[in-house]
């Protein structure tokens, strides 16, 4: 018998989970607020329902809708996927969300007897699409079960980091760990070139050592080029250091580095970079060291 | 014709360089201070010379020595490989010496009509020998192409940075990009953790995504575990950052976080760390954190 999947939510992020989903064999019933977004997923076998409720039948209901709001309204009320839950075990929630929100979900879920699974993603819908992506879960071990399996065919790996909301802490403990690499990036790219290296050259020798990442390697033409096409902005970067740093104050946690990076990426929206790329933070860098305005 | 090739210095680095040449099919003369460590070399089909100087026909002579006095030794005087410089075209240096020294081993090499490659290799002798090293080079683009072959053969990559000795510089840049991600891993490791999520799973997530690097797969064991058994200890970080901070002085290249994340290393071996591994910078972290100390 095939697994009778849901997904809330068919964006470009529901739709890249959807169609991994239908690729590996999975049946799949999806619902969207705008029921013609579901076209594709439909035309590729999934079906289509008229209100989240009908999806309780399913035993995994994924959901991946783009804000707070949308979560709760997705679950709650009498046309929610919560109202009836017939079969349904476990909500695996894909959705950038904040964490009052997720737990609040949570204990919706709880209350009516289902299992939450909180599961950022890692990766934009093109990476998702290619089977790359790699999910950070938090939830009770035998719920995460349940999820398991299916998060591993919509993407490379699933790890689970805790019982509660920790898997939104640990996505932002990401975006941090990354606003540092870039600031780190632009000092000693800023140094190599001063000193003579040619930029490009540099870049991919660091991206061919033990502390190059992929991210190095994709990023390292637009660097070389001091292109700030955004594909993540100066001020979205911004905002995961605010709530980074917030939750760290809530800790108790010093991030003496990570502080600093903080009003490194304020001084390049200060310059007006904030809608800009987050190599923004090596434009900066660059005028501060007297070399050549990137781009 | 198998290329004649020679090596000076058949410590760890030069026996595991001599190895990879030998494997790769050549020709290979050899030359060590104390003559008895070119044994392992000439058991598996090297030739042992009495003097640098005898490796003056091969056309290009690699150098593994340990310090700067020795590169100098062996290039120069009566004995040394320049003396008489038949058929030498290139000498290529993998030695980590002073950019100094360097210079000077160039200018004795350009006047007995020799080229000269700096190429310090990333990777220590283990990953040499498992051909997953990379070498940066710096040197006049003919030169380089000499040489070129040769260090595709011993590792996976070999990049050309610039005419002169920019990759000294580049290489300690890789060290000062090293040490700021240790340092942004171990505030965003004590985040997570002190948030609840489990520190083994965190460091697993992080290094399946786009900004992991194979160094943070190496490390994630010795870091979950608390384990500083020295690989790089703290102390030659430090010098590491020294040498680093004191180049960006020169050449007027401001070093924000490099600069704080050396003031860290202080502090780690201010406590006693500096002979204890460079993860020293999480032990620090750890406790500024109210976590468990660990190990």
């Amino acid at each position: 018998m095939r697994e009778s999947v849901g997904l809330l939510g068919t964006g470009r992020m529901g739709t890249a989970i959807g169609r991994r989903l239908l690729a590996a064999g999975v049946g799949l019933t999806v619902w969207n607020r705008t029921p013609a977004r579901t076209e594709p997923l439909v035309a590729d076998g999934a079906v289509a329902a008229a209100t989240p409720a009908a999806l309780a039948a399913c035993e995994v209901v994924f959901v991946a809708v783009s804000a707070s709001a949308d979560l709760l309204a997705v679950l709650d009320g009498p046309e929610g996927l919560l109202a009836r839950p017939d079969g349904l075990r476990v909500v695996v929630d894909c959705s950038t969300v904040s964490a009052a929100a997720s737990a609040r979900a949570r204990q919706l879920a709880a209350d009516a007897g289902v299992g939450f699974v909180a599961a950022p993603v890692s990766g934009n819908p093109a990476v998702v699409a290619a089977g790359r992506a790699c999910f950070v879960a938090s939830a009770p071990a035998a719920q995460f079960a349940v999820a398991e399996p299916l998060l591993g065919r919509i993407g490379r790996a699933a790890v689970r980091v805790g019982d509660g909301e920790q898997s939104r802490l640990v996505k932002l403990c990401h975006n941090l760990y990354l606003g540092v690499l870039v600031q780190a990036l632009a000092e000693v790219t800023a140094l190599a070139e001063k000193g003579g290296a040619d930029r490009e050259a540099f870049l991919r020798f660091l991206g061919e050592t033990v502390v190059g990442s992929p991210w190095v390697r994709d990023r390292t033409p637009a660097l070389a080029a001091g292109d700030l096409t955004p594909t993540f902005t100066t001020a979205l970067l911004r905002k995961d250091f605010d709530l980074g740093l917030a939750a760290a104050r809530e800790h108790e946690v010093p991030m003496a580095v990570a502080g600093l990076t903080h009003q490194l990426v304020q001084a390049a929206i200060g310059r007006g970079l904030g809608e800009r790329d987050l190599l923004s933070l090596f434009a900066v860098q660059a005028q501060a060291s007297g070399l050549a305005p990137p781009g």
